[in-house]
């Protein structure tokens, strides 16, 4: 990972940047200027293909949220006690990973891995608490948009939840039935 | 649910709501007079025992968050295709309820309903952009707070779900077995 320089010394990647922050997707809501503002906060951080950007439970680099610019990146989630991850799904231009560790920089609650190299605009929690300080109208903006976005997902988590729920019940029927079938047959 | 005046106008409860706001497990790291600025966007609430304050998927009421400061409240989740709730946990003063209707403004993801009677200080959109309006650093530091919140949540969501996701592995495993074992006997 290169936190290569501020973002603002790449003006292309800056206004691609701007534009990302105001699509309607991202749910921001800020106006040209706030989203200047936030991008004046932001490195530039480049990524080769295959780089694990965070880890799952990793307790480096915990408080940079990615803003992506280029590339794709792969968010996976580790089932318990298997080697092998889950794909949750792939992202790629105009997507914040990283943010719930910006907001309370506790460890990452999923890997995400570089699919093609990757180019990325970093918010840091010192970021964050510069756009705070200086610009504390567009923070609260930006900050209402990053919790709306994660209260989206702990709603589509809870409906993950719900079916999962309901597949355990399933199956614990079907177990049952297989179990009396079984013991009516000896 | 009676939206029965401004909380300033109950400065005991008042005095609470900022307490309750600075309280460690509460996350939002207000000073005094930030905590003062928020409760002056409250407005007091009151419910008898067992109200169904917010309900799974209902689109009224949906732009409040409530801080608990009397009384108790049972935090439900209904299971799908079931006509029964999953009791997902009883909260009491201190606690904040309906943070992610606030953030994005969609139906809310579970069912609140009081236990006992309940007093609470309820902050809505509304109240939220007055503070924005008024007190920016206030506000964003506000938004941190309930972010990271929501963050937590979605940890505990997420390893939640790969609890259930290991159990349905481990029930399909069973299954084969039975079914095995049942063919065999054949």
């Amino acid at each position: 990972m290169a936190w290569a320089r501020p973002l603002s010394e790449a003006p292309d990647l800056a206004g691609r940047a701007v534009d990302l922050l105001r699509t309607p997707g991202a749910l921001l809501n800020l106006a040209p200027d706030e989203a200047a503002s936030v991008v004046a906060q932001m490195r530039l951080v480049h990524f080769g293909p295959g780089v694990t950007l965070f880890r799952e439970g990793d307790g480096m680099l915990l408080d940079h949220m990615l803003l992506l610019l280029e590339g794709e990146v792969s968010i996976d989630m580790a089932a318990t006690g298997h080697a092998d991850s889950v794909a949750i799904s792939v992202v790629g231009p105009g997507s914040v990973i990283g943010e719930m560790a910006l907001l309370d920089g506790a460890p990452r609650s999923a890997s995400c891995t570089t699919v093609s190299a990757v180019q990325a605009a970093g918010l840091s929690r010192k970021g964050l608490e510069a756009l705070i300080d200086q610009q504390p109208r567009t923070a609260a903006k930006l900050l209402v948009g990053l919790g709306a976005r994660t209260a989206e997902r702990l709603r589509a988590l809870g409906d993950q939840l719900q079916m999962y729920a309901a597949l355990v019940e399933d199956q614990q029927r079907t177990i049952e039935r297989l179990r009396g079938a079984g013991s009516g047959r000896l």
